[in-house]
């Protein structure tokens, strides 16, 4: 048995990680740390966990921590993820970190999007960027797995066994999506606000989402050739649920059946990702870890389009997968 | 015309007011005020209002609120409405008031309910509750008129004629109340936060809301007997829309025709209540200044059901047609 | 292993029956029918399922069905379902009943809400009315279970416990009921078109609603006095979840914490009944089995507010439960 | 006062339709036309427009409705419109046409993309697009005017300005576009169904919705060079509103400032074009006839977003419009 720690465990990745655990037979939640002052019980953060984990949320250092849990899923903002992780990492410690601060290799990249030093610089190269799908072999052996964001979940299922393969060119890629209300976390603001967020549609953070140099970053780093993509995300009124599409240009004329002949080959064993003929919607992969996609080309151009739950696939099961590979349990436990 | 000044114009009720009387003949909006700092432009506060009003919201006192304009439409919070209104009214102004300061009569009643004195309690008793299909006459003469709570609108349109006429007791009346989000205002609280308040429906404030004991007085005035109604306001995953369903206890047997007989007759002649023989939906009334209502025999009790717009009936649509009596205007105009 | 097959799998209920099946440490899924002409893949039908369970659906008779399952859960509309049962015990199969046609004990009431004769009204009375929180005992020695409406549910669970103790009256119980849009089953009607249904509230089926009858004689039964309900079922803008607020009368003057210390005491042990001390949401109990229950005294008048997954505790959730109880499994497996 | 009919009343534009030319002043609606057998009163079909105004539907036929009218908001599907616009322009009528019928020029790709022969195609390509913002002045001549898709306004009034600028390439132009559910017409289908829509985004018609090649002919017409866009259509969880997202090459690098300076000169005039600085949200444009309007360059593209109501500026509203300016009236009147 597992002993695990949420750190940060008022949000939703949190409440997603603390549902999926209980439910796992080989792991045990014995910690949930908050760095507020208010202490309350987990039922009164989350009323749908009441009667299912008897603990208060605490708050708790770095020797506590190690002395109560095994690993740590580290859900704070970026930066303060960081001061924590490198503490707990040399007292033993092992964590899936659900925040940004170590999926960028680069330091410098890293201050340039998110407007500060890395609190932990040094280990930002050496930690495995955790989606199995591309870096299964990597995971088991890590203290450290940096667990995607969403929007590049989305986006580089589809994008980068096309771009290995060759069949698309990295140029120009143009990556538009869309995601439910809870991607933005549970902070109130008038933008999510009930009546200001229902029945309306908007972009955000056009050219400028820390998520656009992540995605650039793995697709290089996969694809091997530098990629750079023009990222543009959307709030769609609804809980969950993120859909991307994407348009590239193919390197020689290309049809549809070729591109998802591929993306099935690529994908054969994979038990988390569908590819599947008709157009997916987020409700196909609600609650699930499924990735579902699909691709056309139009007018010469292929068009991807894939759908994952935000806060299962894009974050709190990616999580659990992760834990899975470095245990070396089940990859499909719990999820 | 009538040069109208908008105090607190940041809300959902202010803008739905803004945009009523940018439509109205004989209103010009001469100032939008606001008690915070920053002092936008009104199309910045609600975009929706881009290009239609050239004007910023500024922070005025009484007497230049009464330089610049003739009427007020007081969009304030309870108690700091009434701090204002008693100053601009001996200057001359005259209010609509859509705050909760002077809807009830009895200075003990609103300490009770609200936590503290009321400012400016010699005005309580002798205003009007501006809810024209009972108290039409007397608007005109008022300067200040009380513009009716939301919830109480829905609950007394349908009951007060069944009380008035003796075909239902007063005693133990239910009253289940459902509201969409924006009747809980604009400041973002988690409660209202999109993923919280989304896919998502409870009950609130039971036997606590305050405008409970604001329609037990306006019941109890119009019917002629004390009523203590036992009142359920409810959140429903929508912007807007209120629908009240009532039960009552006939003091004879009653059939539905004959209620609903009662309710044609004692509207035949309002402009705004459409008294209908199937279900009405929320959807009916949007964006519209309609009450509609119908009602139904079950086992014995009498039911009804009643939609509004909480927004418009609910609040901006009946200040205008408060100020359209006030005036002598149409009392239709810009509805 | 038990081999359970899933009669009419195109619903809405048939699809939570499937997917909490699945994760069923001792059922297997080994045919699904429809009564339709086409037969498509499972993951045709409910695209979530795709890759879940390689079953097509199938036409299948009486004999050919006990020969492929030991139980049915029966999601087929009324009437229909009893042709089934009636036809498959008799070979030896069990049965959840999702429909109404078991729920109902005396034949005459079922002819009155249902329109027409019951095609096993032999059946009828001796079959148990499958709520485990006041039936369990009698559930394990079944062959046949009629699994509860969802709005009686969410209604007897609150009120059936004071009933008995005698702390209400059973005379003049209002039940209001909201419950998402889902209830209505997965047939394209104008009302559940989305740009209906979307931001509005409704009332439907005022003292016509088959539910009422189902409570009425679970009220009686239970709580050992002829009870009869005023019922108003509505129609909330949200995919699923059913809120009951009911208010009832105190047989001799009572306080919330009485009401609350015996709700407790009742339900002290039972695995899916949290009776809790704020008010609930329904997105508390989503995708879960739960019922979350309070109770506040207004006026002197009993409230409860109650809250349940429609297609969950209130549809397949119970259906597995029940199943768990009748083959003698941990009641709370795969729930 | 000119006498209208809206023929083809039953659907959601044609709703709007009569809702706005009911306020006006110079516009009488004399007739309500369906092609269905029953012939609902007014207020049964459209419950938001009881006692608004008192018409029943008819079937009429084209001399009928000539005696009884001046124009004709033609409300019906493709192919029907046009069988019913040939017969009553050469009665004297004049028609607004909300269909497809009249917005391609030529019959080939009218017979290509919408399977069957134009029923008159003659007069295809004499007929104004009735886009005002690019073909005002051919507008008051006209008898025929076609009111142009939902898609395509929200995607021809950002790109036509800069393509007509030349200051972006008509070659692999992206369109992303985002549209609520009301886009889809009021007949139920599954797809369209409260609980399969809800909770869900999806796309659709990729590479083959029939606005595609509309959007390619006012394009090329405008800017005076091909254009092809690959055009994806996406469903949105809401009632109203299209966002459309487009991605395009400049010509030579370009700045934001300067693609924001084109479009602030070209639309400078236009009352219902709001050229705006932040990104604009479908909310700020419900219920109006404006489309709101931005741009942004993304690592050398050009990233234009747009807002308009679908059901208003993408149709009822933009057919009032042209209404006012095939009559000569104020072109803002009612709107």
């Amino acid at each position: 048995m597992v002993r695990v720690a949420i750190l940060g465990a008022t949000g939703y990745s949190a409440k997603e990680a603390i549902r999926l655990l209980l439910a796992h037979p080989h792991a045990q939640i014995t910690a949930l740390t908050t760095r507020q002052d208010d202490l309350p019980h987990l039922g009164d953060v989350h009323p749908s966990l009441r009667g299912r984990l008897d603990l208060r949320l605490e708050n708790l250092n770095a020797a506590q921590l190690a002395e109560r849990a095994d690993c740590a899923f580290c859900c704070l903002p970026h930066a303060a993820s960081a001061e924590v992780i490198k503490e707990i990492l040399p007292l033993g410690m092992r964590a899936v970190d659900l925040s940004a601060d170590y999926r960028l290799n680069d330091p410098a990249v890293y201050k340039k999007w998110y407007d500060h030093d890395h609190p932990d610089a040094a280990r930002m190269a050496k930690t495995v960027y955790g989606l199995p799908e591309l870096y299964r072999e990597r995971i088991p052996k890590s203290q450290l797995v940096a667990n995607p964001g969403c929007y590049p979940t989305s986006t580089i299922l589809p994008l980068a066994p096309l771009l290995k393969a060759g069949l698309i060119s990295p140029d120009g890629i143009i990556v538009d999506s869309k995601s439910g209300v809870s991607g933005a976390g549970r902070t109130p603001k008038l933008n999510f606000h009930y009546p200001e967020a229902n029945e309306s549609f908007s972009a955000y953070g056009v050219g400028t989402h820390r998520h656009m140099p992540e995605i650039d970053q793995v697709l290089s780093d996969f694809g091997g050739k530098t990629t750079e993509v023009i990222f543009t995300p959307h709030l769609v009124p609804m809980d969950r649920g993120i859909l991307t599409t994407t348009y590239s240009t193919p390197t020689k004329p290309v049809d549809a059946a070729t591109i998802l002949a591929e993306l099935r080959k690529f994908y054969a064993n994979e038990p988390f990702v569908r590819v599947v003929d008709g157009l997916p919607t987020t409700k196909d992969v609600t609650n699930t870890n499924y990735c579902d996609l699909t691709a056309r080309v139009v007018r010469g151009r292929v068009v991807t389009i894939s759908v994952i739950d935000n806060l299962i696939k894009g974050a709190a099961g990616a999580a659990v997968q992760n834990f899975n590979l470095m245990y070396g349990f089940e990859e499909t436990t719990a999820l």
